[in-house]
Parts: structure tokens; sequence; C-alpha cells
């Protein structure tokens, strides 16, 4: 794959706001795009003919996640991943970078890679760039994301720094691995950019990265702790730090503020396990903001989750109903709630881009965000009010974040 | 609803099978028909519009859990269970009777009705008949069921006796009150045959009930622990005592084998829980047998999980997809078993419709369980030599249950 796969096809008047075409092994997929996380090879409570309905042609899986259960040997011999699930539609495969660092114990990490155990059953493992990049090829991955050091918010610098020399050594490493599979992978592999919160290591690893000349760059270490007003600074740097003639990804956000604001500064996918984890707890996007469906104030709510905006093939369900079923432990609830998030991101992406190519990104941005943050603003103060009895003021000059 | 309301339309040559069509307020539905079992007013993990591609036209709800949770006044204030629900499709409930007996702690019976503990948060509640009609009014059930005393399989013959006069008691009261409902409610009241396993008590339950003059007609009871072959001696002796001009119902029963008996001896309609229960644990019907798809043969089985018969909504996922999604401990293994199992339930029931209108009941039932049930023996041998390490032999003149 090479940067011929992608294609600016429109741009936003006043900002980095563009709309891209991307051909993958799997079909072309139009950006941006949010992509729905299915980490062990499922996006969960989701059938994959939802998924197609919702528009949706490129999907997330976690290699971590799949090296442990059900194994890659495994799914070479089934086919690779798209025969063994079923899903004929794209996929990206994060490196499992992140989840070895946010998830299995006893890691260790050396220049050669990261040794742990398995969250599973403890058993020992050890991931190197160039292992990550045959267990991906044995999945079949559309894009596939090489081995990088993913640190939290608030590391000192030595250590983000030494965690950019580690991030682009393994990414040169995978490079040089992508590069001698055999014709029958298509994949591409893209770079992922770290640097935590130093702006100078941010534009090093950007810049080291680049010499790779990849097909396509993600930001990683992003919506990693951080408050939202060092999450934007940091984001505007580093998307400056990218080509513009190859997609860019920002790895791990998936709330309408955060999208809206990476897709002003020329940001082509995203993702997040956020939407769909808060509907199996019965949280659900609305345009006027967030809410918890199990609320007592919804038990005689006969209106749809989200007004007209609620996807047809949830529309029939009230929120009345979505509430008992969360209260009675239905599994229908956190599918219903589910297909409506992914319906809601997939609406709000997709309004995006025609904004985008009537080149009114901005008022498009504005006009949702103030409904939607006066709304999550209401909800606030009524949980504090319900929690403590007493009124909350509304904040004055609120951001964009309630 | 009267008895016009059933008509027949076709009968099978050489035994009592039958094809009916019962007009229902929510539409038509075509018997025999096996109806999915939507206790707290969901088929678990099914949505509304997978039931009705799956041609399902009449679904079960639990009266007992409705009143229990969210509350009967609840639905009523929503307008009924079909529009707090969602599924315009028919709906019949059963009164509570069954659950109250099986799931309530506490219980005390009196000629008055019964009271017992609340399973979920140990509050006293009272049912009557009366209450009981009043509730599946204000739920808005096509189909309502009277408050029964349904007992197991083994109970001796005083309480057996003393069960069927509580039962034509309350049936009694339970068909004044539905006749005192009003214009508005148009659901239909069927009676419930008792008598454990007591010939003369099972006759004597149905002429009593038969006094009532009802639409339709149900067996209680059966299915209740008791082998195979009394199950069917019983269901044959007590299929014969309900009038032939009124839809026939056995409660609980979802197997192939017991459902093709139940319709060669003239039965339209039966619902069952273990086909989606045993689908959420990972067992499914297949033509060949039912098989436990969490089994570490299915690891690398690249075929759907039914062959052909899979429906199309779930034919790309393969049984070692599903089988990982099972031991992932993902939502989605639930979701793809419970539709394959309601569609081969469903496809089952409508071989059997075709086979009675070509009056060729009788081969169809042979040849369809000589392959099933051939299966599930190999499957016994199969885990048992698992087990025991030691071969087993097949049985010899294996009847129709393996």
């Amino acid at each position: 794959m090479t940067s011929a796969n992608f294609v600016v096809e429109a741009r936003d008047a006043s900002s980095s706001a563009r709309v891209g075409r991307l051909e993958l092994p799997h079909g072309p997929v139009t950006t941006p795009v949010f992509m729905p996380v299915g980490t062990g090879g499922t996006v969960r409570g989701v059938f994959h003919r939802t998924l197609a309905e919702l528009g949706f042609a490129l999907i997330l899986g976690n290699t971590y996640h799949l090296y442990l259960r059900p194994g890659h040997d495994r799914i070479r011999r089934l086919g690779g991943l798209h025969a063994f699930s079923g899903w004929d539609g794209n996929i990206l495969t994060d490196s499992g970078g992140f989840q070895v660092f946010s998830l299995a114990p006893f890691r260790t990490v050396s220049d050669d890679g990261v040794r742990f155990r398995s969250h599973i059953d403890g058993s020992y493992h050890e991931l190197t760039p160039e292992l990550v990049v045959e267990i991906q090829a044995a999945l079949g991955s559309d894009i596939q994301m090489p081995l990088d050091v993913c640190l939290g918010y608030g590391v000192d610098r030595a250590e983000a720094s030494e965690a950019v020399d580690r991030t682009t050594a393994w990414a040169s490493r995978a490079a040089q691995a992508w590069r001698a599979t055999g014709e029958w992978y298509e994949g591409a592999l893209f770079g992922i950019v770290q640097g935590n919160f130093y702006p100078d290591l941010r534009r090093r690893s950007a810049e080291e990265l680049l010499e790779l000349d990849l097909p396509g760059y993600a930001l990683g270490g992003l919506s990693v702790g951080e408050p939202a007003e060092v999450f934007r600074e940091y984001l505007d740097l580093s998307a400056e730090l990218l080509p513009g003639d190859r997609p860019r990804y920002v790895m791990g956000i998936g709330t309408p503020d955060y999208i809206l604001h990476a897709i002003e500064q020329g940001i082509d996918m995203f993702d997040c396990v956020m939407p769909t984890r808060m509907a199996r707890n019965g949280t659900v996007f609305t345009r006027g903001g967030r809410i918890a469906l199990k609320n007592s104030r919804f038990a005689d709510d006969p209106a749809p989750i989200d007004g007209d905006f609620t996807h047809p093939s949830v529309s029939m369900y009230s929120r009345a109903y979505v509430r008992h079923l969360f209260k009675s432990g239905e599994m229908l609830g956190p599918m219903i709630a589910t297909v409506h998030n992914l319906s809601f991101l997939a609406d709000l992406v997709s309004e995006a881009r025609d904004a985008i190519a009537n080149a009114t990104f901005g008022a498009f941005k504005r006009r949702f965000l103030q409904r939607y943050l006066e709304g999550n603003e209401r909800e606030r103060i009524r949980s504090s009010e319900a929690r403590t009895g007493q009124p909350v003021d509304a904040e004055v000059g609120m951001g964009e974040r309630g």
C-alpha cells in the first residue's frame, strides 16, 4: 500500500478538515471515519450485519487479545481474521502495545521487545516488533500498527524520551518486517507518533517516523488521562507534524467534542472503546447530551432514545423499555444502547463529512456541540443536585467539555 | 374472542396433525407454532426485528415477572406491553402460576389465591385469579392464561386432586373476570388442564374447564421432570380431551422430538425457555443433533453452525468463531446461538406445516428425528467417552430420545 491509496476529495473553507477516500483491501472507506472497536474479533453485542447496515466499512481488532485468544496461528489456519470472524469489511488491528502497557501484569520492556504475563491465564509471552507484524499479517489486517511504547499522563521527560527512542527503533524494525511480507499480504502499516506531553519529543517522534515513509500515521498517547485543554493543545501541535497526503489517525478518542475537534485539525480516523463500553453500562449519546438510561426519571418516558435521531433498527424501543431492560439485567439493553451509540457516531461523522464538502464545517461543529454540551451540563447539574439535594449553578463561560 | 377465530386449514392423512389459522388482535398466526419465550418483555438477546424476520408472529411474556418488574400499572400507563416494549406482533402471557410455584419463596396457597415473596426483592405479594386477569388485560395480552396450580412429577393423588379443584375454581373466576373486561380489551383467555399424572384427574380437569367454553385450551403440568415415555402417554391421553375446534397448546415443550410428537397428536401451540436458554450456554440444535459449541473439537471448525440450515443472518459465523466468542465470554456468542436455535425451530415447525398440508407428516417426522436423534446419541457417546476414556456402545433399538 502506498500514499496513492488515499485521496483527499474535499476540504473545509476555514479549517484543516477534509473528506478523503481510503482504498483498502476490503473496499473503500470514506474519511473522516469513526472505527468501532472489536477487541477480540467482535464489536461487543453487535451483529456484523448491523455494523454493515450502520455504514461501518472499517472496524478495529486487537493484536494482544487475538494473539492470546484464540491465537494467530489458529486464525491463520482458518484463513485470517476476516474468514474466521465472517466480517468482510476492513479491519485495522492495534499492535497490542497499548494493551501490554495497560492490561498485562509483570511486563518488562527491553530494546528487543516486551515480555509480559497474559491477563487471561498468567502465561508468559514476548512480543517483538517483528512478531507483531507477523501476527497482524497472519490476521490479514487491512491496516496494522507497529509495536510502540505508550505512556500515561504525567510521565517525566527522560522516560518519555526513551519511549520515543524505542518507538522509533521498533517502528523501523516493523517497517522492515512489513516490507518483507510476501505479495500475499496486502495490508498497510501505519506509524504511531509518541512523545507524551513534550512538544519537542512529539516533533522528534514524528520526524523520525516520517523517514520510514509509511502509508499512514497515527497519534498515540493522547486521551490517556490528560485534561481536555491539554489534549487539544497536543492534538493540534501533533496533527501539524503529519503529512497531508496520508491518512491521519488519532487513537482512542470517541466523544463528539473530541471527534469534532480532531476532524477540524485534519484528522481522518479515530476509534475508542468508550462509546460501546458506556452503552453496555446504559449511557447513551443524544443530540441533547449524554444520558444514563438507568436513571429513574426515564422509567415512564415513552420517547425513543434520541427522538428522530435513533437508528430505525432500534427506534421502536422507548427509554422506559430500555431502562426496564437494564434494571432487569437483560442482554437486549446493552444491545440496543450499543447500536444506538454507534449509529449516533456514524451519523455525526457522516454529517461532518457533508459539512466539510459544503465548506461549512465550523458552523456545523458549533451548532452540534452547543446543544450537546449544554445537555451534558444540564445532566451534570441534575445528577449533582440529586446527589447533594442542593441547587447547582450552571457554569458560566462553559468550554467545550461540560 | 370466540372459536370462530381459529380455523383448521389442513389435516394430515394418518395422524391428528393439523394446520390452522388463529386470528389474534395483532395479526394472524399459522399453527402449529412455536412461541419464543420473552419472560420479562424481551426474548433474551434478540431484537424484535429479528424475531419478525424469523417469522414469529406470537411470543410469550410472563405475568409474574412483568407484575413484579416493571409493574403492570406502569405498563398500562405506557399503553400496554406492545407499546411499552415496541413489539407489534402478538403476545401470549402465562399467568404466573408456574412461576410462583417454581421461583417464589414462602408461597402459601389458599382458595382465594397465592401469596408469595418476590424472588427479586423479597417483598410480599398476593395473586388472585381476578387480579391475574386484570394484570394481563393491563398488559394487553392477545392471549392470557388463568392462574393455575402447577405441580411437579411424583406428587400424590390427594395433592393432585386438590390442585385440579383449585385450578377449576380459579379458571371459573378468571373466566368471569375476563368476560367482565370492557370492549377495549380484545385478548382471549385459554383454559389450562392440570391433573398431574393421573388419567382420571386429567379427564376431570378437562371436562370441568370445557364447561367454561373458553376460546382455547392448554395442557399444563407436562414436561415437569417426568420420563419421556410418561410425557408421551399423558400428552396423548390429554390431547384427546381437548375440543378439535379450538387451538390446543402444550406449555413448556421445546425440543424437536417433543414438538413433533405434540404436533402429531393435534397440538397447535407450544413454547419453552429451553431452546433460548441452552443457546445462551452454547448448545445449539442442528439437523444432526444438538452440539455444545464450547467443545474443543469445534476450535478449528470453519463450518457454519448447521450447514445450509443456519439462518442467513448468522450464516457468516463459523463454529470456530462462535466457540471463540463463548470461550471469551463475548455477548455475540449467545446472540448468534439464540438466533440460530429460534431459526431452527421456526424452520422445523414450518416444514412440519408443509408436510401436514401434503399429508406426509409421518414420513417427515421419522426422517427428521432419525437424523436428529442419531446425532444426539453420537454426541452422548462422544462426551461419555471423553469423560471416562472408555468406548461406549450405541444404544440398540434407540427410542425417540437418545
